[in-house]
């Protein structure tokens, strides 16, 4: 039986259920290890994957005896199969995090199940650690998106628009091995800079736009996520001394990201330290990555989570001026027991690129 | 008010609700008219799009009086807000379909829903029926697909890989003005092909594939759909003749997608044909494109739904033999009046590709 199927059944025994069905692709891609779909199901002796007839091919040629899964094709199964997963099963675990709330009454249905149970992220929790291979795969994504960086710095001129620059990025990551784009690109120049969440558009880049490159690669299913706010052509005072202020915060939470530190604590460090300056910071100071973009733990005010060694996690404090200009700096960050180590490793010494 | 929240407030009276939750973001694309995130509350009196500091500048800058709409950022918005949307309506609808089970308890606390009620695809179904915008999306997105396939049978060699196909495919719509990719694409030779959802491999094209190439298109949101099946270098005899069996079969199809057809019984003719000559149809003949790849209508052997004017679906037969190969017939096609109008525009003539 594969490790990950080993821990995922001790926190089953801990949760007291004994039988577990997963259908978030995400979760299955972390099983099995190939993004196909289907269903996982566990029960008390057996550990079986469903799919069907565009996958099963494949699935049987990649999975091993030591996989310890029995596979089947959905047509070759009927209404008495399913009834008969989890027939000595008292509680059954779902995914009520992904699972719609229609496909939750077919699963009532469908199994026959007498006590469902919810499992709160059973599989999310576990996937925060990163084994070896994981934490290969994002080291590959974040090189990747370091060598783009260097790549930009030379070739963003001012008078380029901004959705030039994310079709660059995007061409650089498909010809340089990644897989593509981890998430959608935003390149947000000038006023667009205050949006955090601004969609590269038609804008110039004009002399004095700072200019937020939010981007990451994925290898293999894996992700990268990596922020730098660069200046086109010059860089007043007024936006060094913000660009100052926030590496230094971003720095400062780097250092507090090890293993044993509360999530919350350092969230409110930062946040502390831009009240006392009469800023604010309006998003999660970070959140973990791995197949998701966007995954356990969350670095935010109320996060509770206590990092651990091999968890990976963003660090990405901005401030925003609505209609005037924003900066944010983030890196992608392994969680190490004495210290973090950033995976993300391109500069963040003030870079003015095209300058005059 | 906006056409579309004006069809919507008339299906929520037949449906007896007065209230309405939409947190879909293709639903949200969709009424809103750009990509954000948020909720939109429809209630007795009001349109309400709920969103963040992320978002709430541009939807601002967006949205006109004529929409109908009032934006709140959330952070705004107390529990007596929540609470206050839906006091008066009886029944309130939820998207059963997207929300999460998780989610879905929460719906009920925060808004303190008297009744909650399934909404079956309310606003899904809306959309199956596309306007003069939406087919002009989609139709670019269809003659961009066109475009790199013209280009593909000159571009595609013996000895390449099906990776550098697929790579070569998303370059090729990022420099011609779609969004990207509509879905991952596939590129599937030789005994692959006999997978109908391979991922492109290192496998090399050799003399006498068959290369199965399924790919789309975004534009604004908009997807299209295309699978062609060419063959490198030659073709056999027993290739031509199946390949010429599924082309009828795709034609024929094509010819019954008409305003009035009933979607399951187009796809049982298809099957029927190809049992009486001992294939089956692994697959659902076709669905509906438009802002996700794949959504209603779904063409299959028990979609009782009836095709409409201005639906956009596709048809795909497929024929798969196990460890030898398989080919596949695909168009994104709109349903017309009296006869359906289909978008790709390619060949679908027998193509040999890089004949020696």
């Amino acid at each position: 039986m594969n490790y990950k199927i080993r821990a995922i059944r001790e926190k089953m025994k801990l949760q007291n259920i004994q039988g577990l069905i997963i259908t978030n692709p995400l979760n299955i891609r972390y099983i099995i290890g190939i993004p196909v779909e289907g269903t996982v199901i566990i029960n008390k002796l057996e550990n079986i994957f469903v799919t069907d007839a565009r996958y099963i091919e494949e699935v049987n040629n990649f999975l091993t005896i030591n996989d310890g899964f029995i596979v089947y094709d959905s047509k070759d199964l009927n209404d008495i199969d399913y009834f008969g997963f989890f027939a000595d099963c008292e509680n059954v675990g779902f995914e009520e995090n992904y699972v719609t709330f229609h496909d939750y009454q077919n699963l009532l249905r469908k199994y026959r199940i007498k006590n469902i149970e919810e499992t709160e992220n059973i599989i999310e929790k576990q996937r925060m650690i990163k084994d070896e291979k994981e934490i290969e795969y994002i080291e590959k994504a974040c090189h990747i998106t370091d060598e783009c960086f260097t790549y930009l710095t030379n070739f963003i001129k001012i008078g380029m628009t901004e959705k030039q620059i994310s079709l660059e990025i995007e061409k650089y990551f498909l010809e340089h091995g990644a897989d593509g784009l981890a998430f959608e690109t935003i390149v947000a120049s000038g006023v667009n800079s205050s949006k955090p969440h601004a969609i590269p558009s038609d804008k110039i880049i004009r002399y004095g736009d700072p200019i937020t490159i939010d981007f990451g690669a994925k290898y293999n299913g894996y992700c990268s996520d990596m922020t730098r706010t660069i200046f086109a052509g010059t860089i007043s005072e007024e936006l060094k001394n913000l660009y100052n202020f926030i590496l230094k915060n971003q720095l400062k939470a780097t250092k507090e990201m090890k293993d044993g530190a509360i999530a919350k604590n350092i969230s409110r460090m930062v946040e502390n330290e831009f009240y006392l300056n009469n800023y604010s910071l309006i998003h999660a100071l970070g959140h973990g990555v791995g197949l998701n973009i966007h995954e356990l733990p969350y670095i935010s005010h109320n996060s509770q989570t206590m990092l651990k060694e091999n968890m990976i996690v963003t660090n990405e404090p901005g401030i925003y001026m609505p209609g005037n200009y924003g900066i944010r700096i983030e890196d992608t960050i392994r969680i190490g027991k004495l210290e973090s180590e950033v995976l993300t490793k391109s500069s963040k010494e003030i870079i003015v690129v095209d300058p005059k």
